[in-house]
């Protein structure tokens, strides 16, 4: 014992982890509450059940299977994703959640010291991400109505970025950016441009909006696609990119830990992806629900700017605080995010829920605003 | 299309990912082979299926629970990981697979630059996340008999690695350090220890070997636990970290990826670890199979140094070639390791199966070595 004070004294005044990462602050995740009984519209869970080819999927799994060390590279899956997209497998790497290929991004493309460039707001991951990778973050601000910054490719290629992220649909304003827009923006880019797609499911088909033409165009851009949303799966994490092969490869091969992704969420995800009838069903319902609550939101005096995605940024009535309502909502079991940021914190993200749910938040909104 | 084929063009001259990312070769993993009828000893996995309770635990999984996150530390995990351990839940990390917390160590505690030291040889995968780090390698060689070479913490702390990796019981060795010299190595080392007890799970209990009073002991000892070997279950992956809480803290809040563990192999992997009975007896009956393959081996001619891991590595009859024996062994449809390192290639790794497969393994190389 007297070793054990000693040498837990000693830690007192030296710590192990690399400089950068014990001035660096964790990502902060939204609330993940355990009861069941709470409205939970704060992190963009779709709020309908997978597919049922998921749940037959499951009930087909033989744990015996489990023993053995699972298909390495998940060519099941990346098969399925590249008949969809009409590409190749190598131009398709499954990651554990969109999160993984993130990471990987950093990981493989960034030297540490140059900067990643993002946009703000923006993904609040993206800044941690870099600085585990001891590089710091450019955030070029939206322009009016949220639109794609002008100068964020010069911004990013003055700073040396080896990265650059754009979500699209944005997060966390919902607003899409048209192909023609990030198309310029990755062929005025010298660096890397991931367009993190996590809400693509979402867009109203009549747009039209397809970025995979991109990935065949341009040599530097890599589609970030995730089943926590579309498909209704954010507890199975799984997610993956679409590339070039040159771009694919160094992340499939070399830097991604060798079995990233266990059996059973391949063969869930698979059934998942193969299901596009459900998929495009789900994304009319939520589609449905959003136009619903958007409507039921301006009702009560909020501005609601469009989102293709599923959850609206929602700017709270004049004279009204939006932290102060997001906490009279947690009082009341409805959970939704807010950012305390300058041009932000007047506003509140609520995802797309189910129509009761919509109801009950409607209901106490205007209870709280009477 | 004339655009993608001058973009292409552009891309052959220009690569993208890090210098020392383009420089290094990725991690070599076993062979997978897709044939169930395959006798698969080459890659530790356990010969026998994984608990009952572990089929109990999927059969009771909601995939409607799936459209949530899930919960983000695997605190249930970790409370009973703690507590098979005696140990408080902020000691605890729960990982993707053993690899993500080797992943995680390096990440956080390794400055790019600063060489990770091991053994020669050692598990391969060490030098790999060394690489993607920007890190060199400082192997050291085992002492005559497979012994922990004595100058280990010398030429880490002259090298000032941030990092030494020792399996124990040893891969692919099998040898059983004491816990006496792996506390001495602690105590010598400036950097942090990690000890992969990946095979630990195999050591005869009568040994009493157990290392966590290490961890009480020294703030610089990381212990790594798997449940692909012990609990028969490489394709959940999920593995596990034991150290003070201030080596756990920054790798659970700062470097991991927020949501590395889904749900349902939050919850297999829960009912595994409860199931200690299960994972007593299947320990008993690997280590039954070890003594009655090192008797076959030898009766062949073999050299088989004694193992506390589940595998062998065994030195072919004098005047017989080991690759040559591998692979006549895998056109019978049997395979095993072979690393063709000086000093190691007279030698065959070979994971403990079953009763039925080493009948099968052996009648094969008796013929082979007519």
């Amino acid at each position: 014992m007297h070793l054990g004070t000693a040498a837990l004294k000693h830690h007192e005044q030296k710590h192990y982890e690399r400089d950068n990462i014990q001035r660096m602050t964790g990502y902060s995740w939204g609330e993940q509450p355990d009861a069941a009984d709470v409205i939970k519209l704060n992190t963009n869970e779709n709020p309908y059940p997978p597919s049922p080819a998921v749940a037959a999927a499951l009930a087909g799994v033989d744990t015996r299977r489990l023993r053995r060390y699972p298909p390495p590279l998940a060519n099941d899956f990346r098969d399925q994703a590249a008949s969809l997209h009409g590409v190749q497998r190598n131009w398709i790497i499954a990651t554990n959640g969109g999160d993984e290929l993130l990471r990987l991004l950093v990981t493989t493309f960034m030297e540490p010291g140059t900067p990643l460039a993002t946009t703000a707001p923006s993904y609040s991951l993206y800044p941690v991400l870099a600085a585990v990778q001891g590089c710091a973050t450019v955030e070029v601000p939206l322009g009016d109505g949220f639109t794609l910054p002008r100068d964020l490719a010069a911004q990013a290629n003055t700073a040396g970025a080896g990265l650059t992220c754009v979500v699209n649909p944005h997060a966390p304003t919902g607003r899409l950016f048209s192909v023609a827009d990030v198309d310029a923006l990755a062929a005025a880019l010298d660096g890397l441009l991931l367009i993190d797609e996590a809400y693509v499911d979402f867009v109203d088909p009549d747009r039209g909006h397809d970025a995979v033409s991109l990935v065949r165009r341009h040599p530097n851009v890599v589609l970030l696609r995730t089943l926590s949303k579309g498909y209704a799966l954010a507890g199975l994490r799984f997610g993956y990119g679409i590339a070039q092969p040159h771009i694919i490869a160094p992340m499939l091969e070399k830097t991604r830990d060798s079995y990233n992704l266990d059996l059973i969420a391949q063969v869930l995800a698979t059934a998942a992806i193969s299901d596009q009838s459900w998929a495009r069903d789900n994304s009319a319902r939520v589609r449905a629900q959003r136009r619903q609550l958007a409507d039921g939101l301006q009702a009560l005096g909020f501005d609601v700017p469009p989102s293709q995605a599923n959850f609206l940024f929602a700017r709270v009535p004049s004279g009204r605080d939006a932290l102060a309502l997001k906490h009279a909502l947690q009082a009341a079991g409805i959970l939704v995010r807010h950012f305390p940021s300058p041009g932000l914190d007047d506003r509140l993200r609520i995802s797309i829920g189910s129509e009761q749910e919509h109801g009950i938040l409607l209901q106490r909104l205007s209870e709280l605003l009477e």
